[in-house]
């Protein structure tokens, strides 16, 4: 990560804060630590929220094709309708953490009408109205199983959508970001994303939205086969663009560029489960910095969502046993972090009060 | 827990409501519990939580005359005139989670201005001042080494003024409390009065805010030491109350009282970390069906926390590493528990809407 500031002292100087807090030492546990990435992310302690947005990206994918999942394809039209309605999981929960809400559709295989990209009005319940980004890099990919999920150009495409994304969060100021996915079949194509780069396949491939043992013996075969057939590629970012243009849904190339675009910008990216996971892998693989920026939302409960984070050398915030997407374990998580950087800047501090510290203030265990 | 509408009958339809919600079956993970959770405490479902609050018990402890704290007592009363003022990390995060805040003098050996019950002006970094109420059944406990650490009739005070704040919190309407601690020595208290009750010493004592090798071998010598002296006890609920005058400081006391009260009262109680956990097994023990509505708010870093969840049948809804109490992880655990309220109460359901269901939509894995 290129700095104009010297990460380090900017670490020292969150450190010193937070022990100034009126508190014992280090017993905000993870909060502590979320307010000392923050600040060495913003270059600046304590570090300020102030505001955060969530992007829900969506694609299709070719792959539903082999019966890979228990949803058909139309599902993923039908769930940006519902995004833009104020009906889905995303809405009630970006609403309740507090991140304003995007629809982007990346790569959905049906056409939208032509919703503003500042939500306008209120939706079902109260819930603002998303803003929506038109950002059809292809119509659905082509079948994984066959071919290249993408052309070459397609995928740069979609990595430059990705950047306009991060062009729009700065620009607005969100100092937070939140990513979450829609795509029926998005999970097969994660998890040949995943296999590709090295990962274990027993470790990885899992049932998705609940397909039974028929279904997860064809998805394994088919996403081992692909990768057979597409292989072998090359190590570095060429070779690991090659991969994300063989598997990548829109939806996750389109993240992978937006999370590649936030480099320098100091702004903090929370990623959701594994589809999302396997699209900031591909941007690690790209430019291993990105995981200076990136916070794991959640623990799903899909099987190979630990080993991926854990490779990134990222702990996950929360873990509610939750396998929506959508972004739902991003902003709860996000709004998690964002409790770092308010007791950082609010509370008291011992050298501003008549509070005792310990008998033995350098003592810690 | 007495009923005047059948548990068994709402849990069915809370359940039915959230598979009519638009996600895969069960995909929202333990949101989805704890909207189901919070129907069979109300009667309802969707549950609704109209306003929260969160109550910090603060009191002093005679046997941090034994050196087994690293604070000295007087950091007690500093904390509530911290709390008054806005600034502690209890303030901070609980005006960040939703909940109104108020601080509780259960028997703290110092004297406080006469504050109101309701908080009035704003405080520090614009944070409301917190209503206060002056419960005072002692001037701290006796020290528990020596002698019981409270009377019967004490004790007894205690929980009729933790009736009181359940009376309160009844009247205003708040859906969810969270319970909080502040008490130099209250770690020793607590784990005296698990001890009584049978759970593992070694599997219970540990260091409360810090100290060494030295002050945790003579605060475990204490404990052992005043549990054999004041025992053996009864069985049974009065056995517990005389566990609970030996060693319960007047917050934990004050705290079991109000859990007690809640009962019938279609109120969920977050609790916190190890003493105010402590203070809920004493409850529990005295009557086991508070279970019903207690929530486990967070994983405390403290070693003890653990297992007296899990006699309780409780998980833990976070897990931070977090070591402050003040109820700073219930407020956090119980934003997250009220998100699964929101989600039932607000997103968008199959059958009105037209987002296709599963192929098979009875599968579940």
């Amino acid at each position: 990560m290129s700095h104009e500031y010297d990460p380090e002292k900017v670490r020292a100087e969150a450190k010193a804060l937070l022990d100034d807090l009126t508190k014992p030492k280090g017993s905000l546990g993870r909060l502590e630590d979320y307010a000392e990435r923050l600040a060495v992310i913003q270059g600046a302690a304590p570090p300020l929220i102030r505001r955060k947005a969530a992007f829900v990206l969506a694609g299709d994918h070719g792959v539903t094709e082999e019966g890979v999942s228990l949803y058909p394809k139309e599902v993923t039209a039908q769930m940006v309708h519902n995004f833009m309605a104020g009906g889905a999981g995303i809405n009630v929960l970006s609403r309740a953490c507090g991140f304003e809400l995007f629809a982007v559709d990346a790569g959905v295989d049906a056409d939208f009408p032509a919703w503003p990209r500042r939500g306008e009005g209120v939706a079902r319940n109260g819930a603002p109205t998303p803003g929506f980004f038109g950002m059809k890099a292809v119509r659905g990919t082509r079948n994984l199983a066959r071919e290249p999920a993408l052309s070459p150009a397609e995928f740069e495409a979609c990595l430059e959508h990705g950047r306009e994304l991060a062009d729009f969060a700065a620009a607005e100021g969100y100092d937070i970001v939140a990513l979450g996915d829609m795509g029926i079949g998005n999970t097969t194509s994660a998890a040949a994303l995943l296999v590709a780069f090295g990962f274990d396949p027993e470790a990885i491939v899992d049932r998705g939205t609940g397909i039974d043992d028929g279904a997860l013996e064809r998805k394994r075969r088919v996403i081992l086969e692909a990768v057979a057939a597409r292989g072998p590629f090359a190590a570095g970012p060429e070779g690991a663009k090659a991969i994300g243009a063989a598997f990548a849904g829109p939806e996750l190339a389109t993240a992978a560029g937006m999370i590649l675009a936030l480099k320098g910008r100091r702004i903090a990216c929370m990623i959701d489960g594994f589809p999302i996971t396997a699209a900031a892998a591909l941007a690690w693989k790209i430019d291993p910095s990105v995981a200076d920026y990136l916070f794991a939302g959640h623990l799903s409960k899909v099987k190979g969502h630990l080993p991926i984070l854990r490779a990134m050398g990222l702990e996950p915030v929360v873990s509610l046993d939750m396998r929506l997407g959508e972004g739902t374990g991003a902003v709860i998580g996000g709004f998690v972090v964002e409790l770092g950087a308010k007791i950082a800047g609010q509370m008291a501090r011992f050298s501003e009060l008549a509070v005792s510290k310990a008998v033995d203030e350098e003592k810690d265990y």
